[in-house]
């Protein structure tokens, strides 16, 4: 069966992933056991935890890399902000490719139910905002300039996001995100 | 003696306040004990729980407060969204006169020494936000434009407050928030 993972992971840990998203869609996050989700993936606990911390990662496991690849945009030298802003946005733009969209809204629909998995998912765009703001911080950008410029990004990538995963939505994570920037340019005027 | 509360609130409850401000300063926020709170404001811990639900709570009780009146700008009918988003800026910076810097510098201090009570900061913006959203929404504004004005709104008021409390700041909430926006302006241009 081709899961909800979609061809964009595969392996052991995709396998998991892909087994646990579609345990926690139909019987709930806190319903469901470590034991269930490595049993559905035919693997063991073991292996399970050989991947994953605990249940909560599976859904959060992708973090470093998402924060790399997210910051990966940037430009090595310094250049306008709004340049630096627009390289960082396509970098993120990436992350998303239309085949993993199917993951990105089921894990979108079974965090949106859950107020801890809200929270984690909160600290982890936070995070992300504070590792941009010293990313640009270090090409010479003043401390307020890049706080401002790194929360921008996160807010237009977090609205983008939630539009991308909407139900009908078939823009390309780029176009909603254009879109997005370009609206808060014209909401700011 | 004169506590770092200043003149803009009394009574037992900006005893507490003050007294635990203090304590958190002095030996750390994990290091203070309810009871010690009590007797430095010279109340019983009884009183204390008569106003606040627990010790973290001595730092984050005024939210309802703070979104009420951070709202209270927002003009009752929809206007053009940069009216609304200053409208909403100008209430908030009403929240902080300069006899309130003092307490806001401490506060500010004794969170960011302490990981939870930064998480605990950051879901009180982040509930700022959606509130934000829902008021605008109400008022006619579509879903993404909403989320991206207050998301906005927050990130400048955030990086303004930042600014505020900054040591050897003079300038008014009102002026850094101007600037501020100012400057969001020129980096999305």
């Amino acid at each position: 069966m081709m899961g909800i993972m979609g061809r964009w992971q595969s392996g052991a840990s995709g396998r998991l992933k892909d087994a646990a998203l579609g345990l926690f869609l139909t019987q709930g996050y806190d319903g469901t056991t470590v034991a269930e989700i490595a049993a559905a993936a035919g693997l063991t606990e073991r292996t399970f935890f050989r991947h994953f911390a605990d249940k909560r990662e599976v859904l959060f496991v992708d973090q470093d890399e998402f924060e790399r690849v997210f910051l990966s945009g940037l430009p090595e030298r310094a250049e306008d902000p709004m340049t630096m802003i627009v390289g960082v946005l396509d970098g993120a733009a990436a992350l998303f490719p239309e085949d993993r969209r199917p993951w990105s809204r089921a894990r979108r629909s079974v965090i949106a139910a859950n107020e801890a998995l809200q929270e984690r998912e909160l600290l982890k765009m936070s995070s992300l905002a504070m590792a941009l703001t010293r990313a640009l911080t270090a090409r010479g950008v003043d401390a307020a300039s890049a706080a401002l410029a790194a929360e921008t990004c996160v807010t237009v990538f977090r609205t983008s996001f939630a539009l991308w995963v909407a139900e009908g939505e078939r823009r390309t994570f780029t176009e909603i995100q254009n879109a997005v920037l370009a609206r808060l340019q014209a909401l700011l005027t």
